[in-house]
């Protein structure tokens, strides 16, 4: 080893031994005849000091270090004169007696500090030095913690981890498949998984009652600010179960990581509620439950006034903004601009003001009475000092706008505390989407989702209300996870693909193997998934994933870092009997 | 839940309860008015008994049942009149109350027993069904538990698991890459990585320190019996450390997994052997140590008699067989043909034997007097009653094929016992291997690999004589994996690269990125890879991964199972702007 000790754990009941560090040069700073450097690693900063007095050549040489040469020094741990308590060594310093260049290194392109000076894209060029930088470095420490966490409280429950494979076969359903050209086999293309979901659906089959893994899965999507064309799940099921086990150990899991990670103790149950309720209340089918502020429907309210824009409207929503009555002209014009921006798209905000008085100011009062209002106030709950704001027009939409309004208030009234964590289970999801531009429905889970109970004798009589058996895991408004009982009869998920379009040819094709092995006793069974890279970025706090995934693409799926995707040689090409084909 | 005990945890101390289980009907038996099921999950198979004096609609139902039906059982425990001492639930059996039918079963194509009926084809195809047998499902439970107990070890010495891309890029040195068309940047293909080296080189540049990951790798080679076009490695990289370090980690790491999941104490130290030694004893840079059989050379021994073959021979080389002087005339030419096969590749092969008087015969007798025979006996240190056998030829070559025939004998010889282990380090690797087709240096283990420091000033002027700091870690004649020191200098770097015919251009447009990090500080580091298939079918006593694999390829690289890969929508083909050359 070039040390005995790490940068991060010298302390002054150490005073007095000697010891020998190796890291980076974080700074140096010449005072006198002294010569300061922190010197890091992985487990923190240790300052150093070397003395003209005691060894001028020495001192001279620690004069010429630069930023982020690699060092190793001896010396002896001496109690500071100047104590430091933002570092955990900040009683102690090292008063060097040699000192050892390893490496020298070029002047970063931006300071390695948690705040610097580096744009995102320099640092995702150089992202290697950006992991340098502890901020980054902590949240991947968070990932593997929480990663060994996820596997401890499974192995405790008796899942195995089972390694699925990763080329596998295409099936042109929902996202674009990545694919691998097979050499061997010429003409011949594996696929990488969206999701081991049909794999994990034979393992049942096969007896493995309780699996987990923690694995890569990729999606070939126009990404979005916040997706990667490479991303890792927690992938789960279990057998013989019904939704409440499911609920149960899977909330079990979440509670597990908040205590041994975070440490939070969750001691209630999580909540529960219907997606339809999630859709009236919060207009969402993520609600971020750490504030209320509630939709109040007022549409019954607002009738026989003459004023078109809330007669027409199939749906009238509210919102109060606790204490936000003193909004000014100017903060209202800005909510306005807001929800029509296009992203949001309403035509427009009207709103309420219940005074500290009791009196009620309105942007509709030249249509409506004051006791009109005062029943829009009496329904909405408003108090005194409180802002109603209110958007109208078609029920889906409207609640769709609604709800990015009462985040953007949440934002505004400080409510949304990024270390705050309020979870929450979404059930009884509709099985089916109805999607206009194909006529036709589409799973709205996947395929393989098991109706409710209750509704199957629903399934072609009334498609659209029939409920799954499906439900997702909420976190402060993100969707942590999600899954569902299966279908493990082999007639119900022939019928679910009738009620999907896909003729039985189209079906076999590509979930043959799955039907096949459901013919040889499958039992009941159900799992989910979570989003691990979403899971470690709220609990490190972060609105984006990419800040927990060591060398993550950017929005054209480019490693910038390493330069690919790259073209590749003419011979690798004919290898695989493929050619380019460029429009 | 469908059952509240499993087919496994039932002793006779439960007797007199009420208990439900669910599972699969392994085999029913009917006896007189009694109907026996053996009800079979992943954690055992518990009896259950119908008796048409109690319930003769529940019998005659329970009649019905074909094999692998999955049922819900509730009963209460009783205490066996015949006891089964191989079942851990032996002493106890069900008395059925009530049977509920969960999901029937075709008749399965092969018998779920670990002693199946089915061929290996047949079990591919239906891998989901060969699951299901205990052997099988062993297999993988040794998995889960293997890679717990690594991360267990590993997370305790400070390691951070950290995931490392898998869509990178393509860098055509070493076996084929498999590759993976964007559809975003058109022209342009990611790789998949054979190994992440150099993301886990990258990080210790990051300060990292200690990074470990459990990933899938990747290799479009032409797959000889035990490959896998995809594969899963302990990939391990530490900074600050020498050789001794890394050695000292990692024999903890194999001694914490035998210790933990085999419940075998290795206490002394593992043997390390040089590269030189292993290849001049054994030859094999992986020798299987589970037994003796050390080559003697006897060249100088032999000369003077005009026997061509040894004269004109560089090398002559012996093993001795303890015991088979005995060996009949068949016996011998068994061996002969064995050396001969053109796997093999002798020319031929000579015996001596040491019969129990001490007397010597052999099959050289006619060249050699009985003086020059027991020297050879002395040097091999054969006794009466041993074999001793010689291969001569050009020196390489030869104990290769010397190395076929001692494990050949060593099988013969009962030696080679799969449950026991012998672990050991081959240190002191050439840091080249010269190819003569190519006439060019390769570097035998990868380009990154430092030299031994002593060797250095070797580099230039007697290149194929450097020693590399790397090293082997062999199970029982398996490389379990292996690793090096890396050279942390961009100057050395250089050299090495154009030691190895790569051009300046070359290098920065293969391992830029990794070189230009270099540039910033990067410390000492080094670390290894652990082949985890191979780990684990070393432990399962197995010969070949694809036991220890779910979902495993065959030799031409297909999914039997899925049938992947397969052709793709032309859809596919457009949008990735590629189109198939097929010749």
């Amino acid at each position: 080893m070039f040390r005995n000790k790490t940068c991060g754990e010298l302390r002054l009941s150490d005073a007095g031994q000697e010891v020998t560090l190796a890291g980076w040069v974080q700074r140096t700073r010449k005072m006198g005849g002294m010569t300061f450097v922190d010197l890091r690693d992985r487990y923190g900063i240790t300052q150093v000091v070397f003395n003209v007095d005691t060894d001028a050549a020495l001192q001279e040489q620690a004069n010429h270090l630069g930023r982020e040469y690699v060092v190793q020094i001896t010396g002896k741990v001496a109690e500071r004169y100047a104590k430091n308590q933002e570092l955990s060594t900040g009683d102690i310093e090292i008063i060097a007696s040699s000192l050892r260049i390893l490496n020298s290194s070029d002047v970063p392109p931006f300071t390695i500090e948690d705040d610097t000076d580096g744009g995102d894209d320099l640092r995702m060029k150089y992202r290697y030095l950006d992991l340098r930088r502890p901020a980054v470095r902590r949240n991947l420490e968070l990932r593997h913690r929480m990663a060994f966490e996820i596997r401890r409280y499974l192995d405790s429950k008796g899942f195995l981890e089972v390694e699925t494979p990763v080329l596998i076969k295409s099936t042109p359903e929902g996202a674009r498949d990545f694919v691998v050209p097979s050499r061997m086999n010429p003409g011949q293309f594996y696929a990488l998984p969206q999701s081991p979901q049909t794999f994990k659906q034979l393992l049942m089959v096969s007896g493995f009652d309780r699996y987990f893994q923690i694995v890569k899965c990729f999606r070939d999507e126009d990404l979005r600010a916040d997706r990667q064309p490479e991303f890792t799940q927690i992938d789960c099921e279990m057998s013989f179960v019904e939704q409440e086990d499911v609920l149960q150990m899977f909330e079990g899991l979440v509670k597990h990581i908040f205590k041994y990670v975070k440490d939070i103790d969750f001691t209630d149950p999580f909540p529960r509620m219907t997606w339809a309720d999630a859709m009236r209340l919060y207009g969402s089918d993520k609600p971020d439950t750490r504030f209320g502020m509630e939709f109040v429907e007022i549409k019954d309210l607002t009738g026989g006034r003459n004023f078109a824009v809330l007669d027409d409207a199939e749906y009238v929503g509210a919102i109060v903004a606790p204490g936000c009555a003193g909004y000014t002209r100017k903060q209202l014009d800005q909510l306005t601009e807001f929800v029509k921006r296009p992203q949001v798209g309403a035509k427009g905000m009207m709103w309420v003001k219940v005074e500290d008085d009791g009196s009620i100011k309105s942007s509709v009062s030249k249509f409506y009475t004051e006791d009109d209002l005062a029943k829009w106030v009496e329904r909405t709950g408003a108090k005194p000092g409180d802002l109603i704001l209110i958007l109208a027009g078609p029920t889906m939409k409207t609640r769709k706008q609604l709800c990015e309004l009462r985040l953007e208030m949440g934002s505004r009234l400080g409510l949304r505390d990024p270390q705050k964590f309020s979870c929450l289970w979404v059930i009884d999801f509709p099985l089916f989407e109805w999607d206009d531009e194909t006529q036709r429905y589409y799973a709205m889970h996947h395929p393989f989702t098991s109706p409710n109970p209750e509704d199957i004798h629903l399934l072609d009589s009334d498609t659209g209300a029939v409920r799954a058996t499906a439900y997702d895991m909420i976190v402060n408004g993100n969707e942590l996870g999600g899954g569902s009982i299966r279908i493990h009869e082999a007639e119900l998920q022939d019928h679910m693909f009738r009620l999907l379009g896909l003729s039985e040819e189209d079906a076999q094709y590509k979930f043959g193997f799955l039907m096949n092995a459901f013919k040889y006793g499958a039992p009941p069974h159900g799992g989910l998934a979570f989003g691990f890279d979403r899971f470690v970025s709220i609990l490190a706090g972060l609105d984006s994933i990419r800040d927990v995934i060591a060398f993550p693409k950017n929005n054209s799926g480019r490693d910038v870092m390493i330069d690919a995707p790259s073209a590749i040689d003419d011979t690798q090409l004919d290898e695989l009997q493929i050619a380019l084909n460029l429009k």
